[in-house]
Parts: C-alpha cells; sequence; structure tokens
C-alpha cells in the first residue's frame, strides 16, 4: 500500500489539505497528516489541531517533530505540501521541511506542492524547472527582481510535472514511479492535484476508478 | 452578513463539509457546524470532534442540541446537510433535524443537501418536488418499490434548485433571497453546490467575487 505524509499548519488551506488527504484515501493510499508548528508557538502547551485559513480545526495525526516523519525520509511514498497563506509560509520557512524535501526528491520520491505551498520549493533551493502556484506567490517563484535570474519557469498550467525531474523506477509494480515535484494552482484545482497523485502512486486505472463516483458535472476538464 | 448552519456527523463526507464551509466564510457568511450525535452514542462522554468518512478528524463548533440550533429555526439564513453514508444516515433519521428542515423551508430559508444528505428530504416527509443526490441513494428518494408513488422527480443535474419552494423575499437587499431545498449530486460537485449557496445568500457578484481567487482550470462548467 503507498503511502502519503501531508503537512498541516495553522493557516492551512482546508479545502486543499481535506480534498488531497479524502481522495488519496479513497485510492487506498496511507495518509498521515503531520502539523508543522509555527517557529512562535509554544511547544510545551501543545493543542491537538490546526486552524485553517477559514476556521476550520482539524485534528492532525501527528506532529512533524515525530521521528517517522522527519529527516532522513523515511518509507513514506509522497509528501503533500498544502497552500494557504500563513500555513504555506510555516511550512516553507522549515529547515527540517526544506531538508526532507530535498531528500524525497534525491531518492526519487513525490513531492506534490499545491497553491501557496509552491513557495517551498524556492525556500529548499531545487534547481530551476517548471513549476505553478497560486497567482499570489508567481512573482516570487518567478525571480526575486528585474533582471535577476529565473528562479523558476513559471507555468499557467493547472497541474505542472516537473520533467527535468521525473525519474522511473523500474521496480515491480509497473504502474508506481516516481517524480517531482508536482506543483499546483490553488483550491479549484486541488481535485486534479489529488488525482494525479493519484495516478502517480497507484495507476491510471486507480485513478479513474477514484474519480467515477465522485460524479463530476459533465464536461469537467480533469 | 448572512449565517448558516452546517451539520456533521461521524461519517459525515469531510471534502463536502470543507468545501461548503470554506467556501461560505470566503463569502462573508457566519458559518457554524453543529455536529449531530449518532443516537447510539454516549452523550456524558463527549469529544470534540466528528470522524469524517475518510478519517479526517474536524472540530466541531457546537452540538447540534444547543437551544440556538433546535427548532423553532433561530435567526440562521441557511441550513446545509452534507453527505457521506453514515453522516447522512444520522442526520436523516433525527427528529430535530428533520423538524429545522421542515421550518426552515416553511420560513422560506434556504436548505442545501448534497449528496447523500438528500435522504434528509425524504424523512423530512417534504412534498414530491425535483430533488438530486448521490446516485447510490436515488432509488430510496424516488419510490421505495415499482409501482409505489415517486417520492420525488428525482434530476440527474448537478445542482437542482426546487422551483416548487422557491420563495422570494422583497427584503431591503435585492439580491438576497430564499429558496429550499437545494439538493445536489456529490462530492465533485461541492463546488458548484457551494457557489450556487453563496449566490443564494450573497447574489451573484459575490459568486464570481469567490470564485475568482480559486482559479479552476479553464473550461470548468461551474
Amino acid at each position: 500500500m503507498p503511502s502519503a505524509i501531508i503537512l498541516i499548519a495553522d493557516g492551512t488551506e482546508e479545502m486543499e489539505f481535506t480534498i488531497t488527504y479524502d481522495t488519496l484515501v479513497r485510492a487506498g493510499v496511507a495518509c498521515q497528516s503531520a502539523y508543522v508548528r509555527n517557529a512562535a508557538e509554544d511547544s510545551t502547551a501543545p493543542r491537538p489541531y490546526a486552524h485553517g485559513s477559514r476556521g476550520i480545526r482539524i485534528m492532525y495525526d501527528a506532529v512533524f517533530e515525530a521521528p517517522q516523519f522527519l529527516p532522513p525520509a523515511s518509507g513514506y511514498d509522497a509528501l503533500v505540501i498544502p497552500g494557504g497563506a500563513k500555513g504555506a509560509e510555516t511550512m516553507s520557512s522549515s529547515a527540517a521541511v526544506q531538508e526532507l524535501v530535498r531528500e524525497f526528491l534525491a531518492q526519487g520520491k513525490i513531492v506534490g506542492m499545491i497553491c501557496a505551498g509552491s513557495l517551498t520549493a524556492l525556500t529548499s533551493k531545487l534547481p530551476r524547472q517548471p513549476l505553478t502556484s497560486h497567482p499570489s506567490v508567481k512573482a516570487q517563484l518567478e525571480k526575486i527582481e528585474q533582471n535577476s535570474p529565473l528562479h523558476f519557469d513559471y507555468s499557467e498550467d493547472p497541474v505542472v510535472i516537473s520533467s527535468k525531474l521525473v525519474t522511473r523506477h523500474s521496480n515491480l509494480n509497473p504502474s508506481r514511479h516516481s517524480r517531482g515535484p508536482v506543483s499546483l494552482f490553488i483550491a479549484g484545482t486541488a481535485f486534479p492535484f489529488a488525482l494525479t497523485l493519484v495516478e502517480m502512486l497507484c495507476g491510471a486505472e486507480k485513478r479513474a476508478e477514484v474519480r467515477a463516483p465522485m460524479v463530476f458535472p459533465a464536461a469537467t476538464p480533469f
């Protein structure tokens, strides 16, 4: 059974978190949410939930500081970094998160970023490659200032799979392969983001199987 | 500021709950989630969250037994009943929920049902009218057995606004009007469901304003 870590923090966009987690569970992926503390937060008085960007409080499965989440990367197959401005700021400024992103990619594992979550590609100092994000952080991801070198090759596509980092494992299950990073546009595209992750982890057949009972309106382009 | 009660129970589909709550908050609607206890649950040992259908635990804002939620309906403008088979069963079999649905509709307020949540239209003994739902409960909503009279005029449309119960208030704000019930297809259509509620509560302009930064892929049909 493939497995995924889905990060969560105060200010995480709760639709992006929930759509990704729920869709992966529907595909049979073992999901664990890992709470990333804000640097200013009192770790001696922990609370068991994250405050979403629109006020929904979600209980997390574990705290990111737990050994199974910290680098060196554990046996998880995918790492998901959702958006929400404040949550993405907390995640992208965490040295441990940055290190985990680099380790996942070095091992050819999947890293999915959505919305402002793509900021972590910048703070993790990933090499220049295709990428997308919420428009609100586009300028930061493209370049810091006029005439400076491009950080990333910014795309307006709803889902970007960075081909520069695509790797394919010749393992026993031909439908499973790892690529990284996946980075994505925003809440409205959380469904195609999540379905793309399902396809990468479990194959195209599983994607179709998970999508069907969701009964998207006709002509939905994903 | 318009306001909404969004029901939640163990087994509620967490995407449907979250997308609706989050989208309404983006529109400036004051949302309160109200936890409906399963009849078998020990009310002397309450826990502060609901278990979603795919394992996400969401803290609720209040328990449905609180006076502000029970009939006679309070000052809330809309009532939302999400799906998820087990959660919808709990809600639809609650006499207090059924009574609240009837009161909201009698007062010309909005009742939105999505996915299996539409079962509550049946248990609340609403009159025959257009309705939709997740395909898994279609047979129950249409008629109990061959040759029995139709319960509802079942539609395959992603969003059905029951015109039979449409009422329009000639209040000061021409963009606000109440209709009921709205019932809807499933998780994949949670976005158009939520955006329809925004339009009914806050007007078409607000719907467009909330939808834009969600950056749905081009050609998305809602």
